[in-house]
């Protein structure tokens, strides 16, 4: 870091000078309480912790197992540097960590962030936690704390990164675990928004230098939205769809949260051994991808990308219409994605889903 | 971002081409797995989850209550880069966390890490990761998760961002929040390591570019430590200090983790409204701290950094002997740090503590 002329004099330094101004991050924090009072759940101690955050468990969980899981955003990032779009990116971020939680059964319980840039900017940050806050309440759970940090010289003007930490409940004998899956069980999938936020590196690589698009360009692809719009839309929650399956008594075996891997390598994490699955005819792929799968080979494309599928559910054959009846009520198109399948015992871990 | 030729060519692209790769990535999570298992508690459903962590409670917690805290290190990092010690910086991101959530009486449970770089590096990921490891097992809780993110174009070559993410969980009656704290308790503080990971933007302007010290410079004030060494001093645990102080049957009634703020902006968050702390005879300085003063004001070095103390508790005048005692009894030095008095309600903040 190059010195400016004062460290040479004798004056004192100041923290301030150094490139950390605690008022402003003082200013963010009053700006973020109204936003995480708005997350509150009855759960919470609003009135303890100066140095954490306080959670009860809810009432009439028996046996509670905790389930937690942390992510980020991934380069998504870059995409909200370039278009100035920061009020989805926190939306994102709870997307990422809250859809992991639900695959286990569990009720998402609570949330923390950690934003960090090199020079804090109050409102940008406040646009960042805002859609924090709001995807919490989405799915129900509290915005407990969080952590602003400001790192002069780790991030370059007008960056930051994001990291999230997501908690949920879930009584012991609910949890699902995927080990009673059994062949012929059948795969339902939820539709994703768009790509979430997995693969960007490799989609910004595609749309924004191969393809040189401009960010408002609007290709016939994207329907009616712009090159920015589509890489923005953010990452679905799936909390309410995974609540009303549950309570619509449906016997859930196993959930997979399609992120960093695709279908091949996520559907597998909840599968026991020599089980896959055999997909059906293709559906409809969102049109950033349809874009995306011009320059990309069809097994790549399906490795990196979640392929417009963002949540599956596997259930016993006797469940499948109720499963898609209650997904229907809720105004969801669900997919009749595919069925489970005998595998050899040696197949690849990502061989496992068959493509049609 | 610039495109490399082939990005004009027809030939496809791929997600190594446009720097994530997914196959280094797999293989820091397989050199993880022991790290992790390393800090296994019984709590932890260990065969489960193929999304999340899975933890149950410990048993025998009364209407538990859960506590969170998350935190990074800040530009501790910057000198993480400068001097190639990797394996300490997760002991002080687990250490900024799990103080953290001690304070409120709680038993650290679990913790979660996000490891954030340009282009992953297996070896120094492993390094930092072993770190948190080492202090999730010292802190008595099980490194449950983690995300390790490769953002390309976000992080110069060689740097990286780290957040860590602590739970814990305490019975609701023996929740320590300050409330009981009143005009005559004592303050016992427990010695910080050095920096611990606060104030490091001024702390590197002040030694680096200031007095421009070599890294491998041994000033007198270091007593025989390096500039790098002494700069990288890993955050002290207080868990197994917390724990003796409460097993003695202590009654804590307030517990303070010195970290950015200085004790003036750190013991009053645990004070009721019109009560400081006295302060008694200064104690000594880490020889970092004591360079350090050289050149930054002393009302700045209260504010911007720990002072020595990295901890404290508040107990009843009647409980002072025992505490010392039990402190002593674990190795530990504890400083008589001195007395909660009444200030005036309209006191500002950080002037409620009253240095000697």
């Amino acid at each position: 870091m190059a010195s400016p002329p004062t460290s040479t004099a004798r004056a004192p330094l100041t923290y301030r000078e150094a490139g950390v101004d605690i008022d402003v991050g003082d200013e963010l924090v009053e700006r973020i309480k109204p936003l995480a009072k708005m997350t509150r759940i009855p759960e919470v101690l609003a009135d303890v912790g100066g140095f954490a955050g306080l959670c009860a468990l809810p009432s009439g969980i028996d046996d509670p197992v905790l389930v937690s899981g942390t992510d980020g955003v991934g380069t998504k990032l870059k995409v909200a540097f370039l278009t100035g779009i920061h009020d989805t990116i926190g939306f994102d971020l709870v997307g990422m960590c809250v859809n992991d939680v639900l695959t286990t059964g569990a009720r998402p319980l609570f949330f923390l962030d950690y934003f960090a840039t090199g020079k804090l900017d109050v409102a940008v940050g406040e646009c960042v936690v805002k859609g924090i806050a709001e995807a919490c309440r989405e799915s129900g759970c509290a915005l407990l704390g969080g952590e602003t940090a400001e790192l002069p010289g780790m991030y370059s003007a007008g960056e930051y990164d994001l990291a999230g930490f997501a908690v949920g409940v879930v009584a012991r004998s609910k949890i699902v675990d995927g080990k009673r899956v059994v062949e012929g069980d059948k795969v339902i999938g939820l539709r994703s928004s768009g790509l979430h936020s997995n693969g960007y590196s490799l989609a910004r690589r595609v749309v924004l230098d191969a393809m040189a698009l401009d960010l408002g360009a609007r290709p016939a692809k994207l329907e009616g939205k712009s090159v920015a719009e589509a890489l923005m839309i953010p990452t679905r929650l799936y909390a309410r769809h995974v609540k009303a399956v549950l309570a619509a008594g449906v016997d859930v075996r196993a959930m997979s949260h399609v992120t960093g891997g695709g279908l091949p390598g996520n559907l597998p994490r909840v599968l026991p051994d020599g089980l896959g699955v055999r997909l059906r005819a293709p559906w409809k792929l969102p049109g950033i991808l349809d874009l995306i799968a011009e320059r990309v080979e069809v097994g790549e494309l399906r490795r990196v990308f979640n392929l417009g599928i963002g949540f599956g559910f596997v259930v016993p054959e006797r469940d499948r219409e109720r499963t898609m009846k209650t997904l229907l009520a809720i105004g969801e198109e669900p997919i009749d994605l595919g069925d489970v399948v005998r595998v050899p015992a040696e197949t690849a871990f990502e061989a496992r889903v068959i493509f049609p």
